[in-house]
């Protein structure tokens, strides 16, 4: 098994106990040794009245991809802590897209980067910090 | 009208167009001048195979509770960024509460710390940085 | 001894130690269990030809108060991440007063919130994450 | 002029005034649009007892190259936030570099990621968000 094929296996083991993301209608569109990219549409019920998506959707896919990259060399890791910086609005029926890549890993902790787009218009910029716990998503 | 009063009314505006907050089931508790509470039960559609909520619905609570307390001025104001850290787990059938506090307002910025938490446990710890856009919610 | 007491000692043993913060001119006005409060004047070799102080010597000072705030319980303790707003600038001959504070401990992590004054103007509120490494400042 | 050109302009006028930076002992060693690149030895009035640098010396040499990248095309910008997160420790004679690259550019926003290293080690890892405050650095 390559590197990436394994990144793909632990995603599939993942993805089928990730019921939200699932929900939120998420896709698993890529996924590599440090890296992953998910898309969303955003649904009318995950904005206001006025068509803008609620900021936690946002996030959620961002902390999404970011979980399937820092995953992908089957170590179980968690999200320790992250930000995000909003920088466009997105509107029902857009197709937001999150690629996570991996900045930096250091004894357990991780530092991964994720962009959300629009198109070409960039939503949002997202770090997440993460921590390698113990334990593998599949025996290899 | 006294401040507090403003702030409900802010909210009342604001809650009737916020169609993700109320489909998630969000609760709005308290509002007053700088600080609003909301709680949010973790729904099975939330979680993760192990009934472990999805951090992006974590979020998106604090993320609710930061936008009423920001709004409580008559100001319309956006979120810039947000940091979380995940302190433990939800599961299903939790009762997640989130209490946003102001901490620092200069210029058109502000500073929020939202705590959330289930019962006497801190799930986690969430601050905001707002941004008043102009603009009011209601005329008065 | 109180626990008072022994923050104060392990400050006493940290600070001894402590060349930079010493040669920065901060002074440790206040350490109790999970709280420091230290100032600093901001000398001219701080500031650029306008007379601001540059940001890393007020990042410095609440940095120095979150260290001898989360090292309060003889612990050995280290910062793993820090974030800063700054909200006014500093200038020269400006005693500034970074006052740091406990906002939750979990398992060996720790979250710090240090606000940097100078008089009654808020100048950066600054959070700080740290993690216990073992080990003890003094025996007792 | 071209925009490289310009940059370079626009930090020698900056460096001029900078002597919060000269008395760190920080080498300017590349500037371009987008992007700087500064070094410094960690001293040993930089240091506690052991060796190891003070944060707020490696967050400021991140904060200058930030300041730096922000401020090359001619438009007047400061730090809003910050954040860092360290990865290794630094000790006395080492020499740090730091280089900042854009991320991206918003309105009068910006998100800049710098790196901090010491030869093929990543010392921290620092993201800055500025935003343009008007006016320029020099006339052309």
């Amino acid at each position: 098994m390559t590197p990436d094929e394994l990144a793909w296996r632990c995603a599939e083991v993942m993805w089928a106990d990730d019921t939200a993301s699932q929900k939120m209608g998420m896709v698993l569109n890529r996924v590599a040794t440090g890296t992953a990219t998910l898309s969303m549409p955003v649904r009318d019920d995950m904005t206001n009245g006025h068509g803008t998506a609620h900021g936690g959707f946002i996030f959620a896919l961002a902390d999404s991809a970011f979980a399937f990259a820092c995953n992908s060399r089957n170590e179980r890791t968690v999200a320790q802590a992250c930000d995000i910086v909003f920088s466009a609005p997105a509107h029902q029926g857009d197709l937001l897209v999150a690629a996570a890549t991996e900045r930096h890993r250091f004894g357990r902790n991780g530092i991964y980067d994720v962009r959300v787009t629009c198109g070409d218009q960039i939503v949002a910029e997202f770090r997440g910090r993460s921590r390698a716990v113990g334990g593998a998503h599949i025996d290899c």
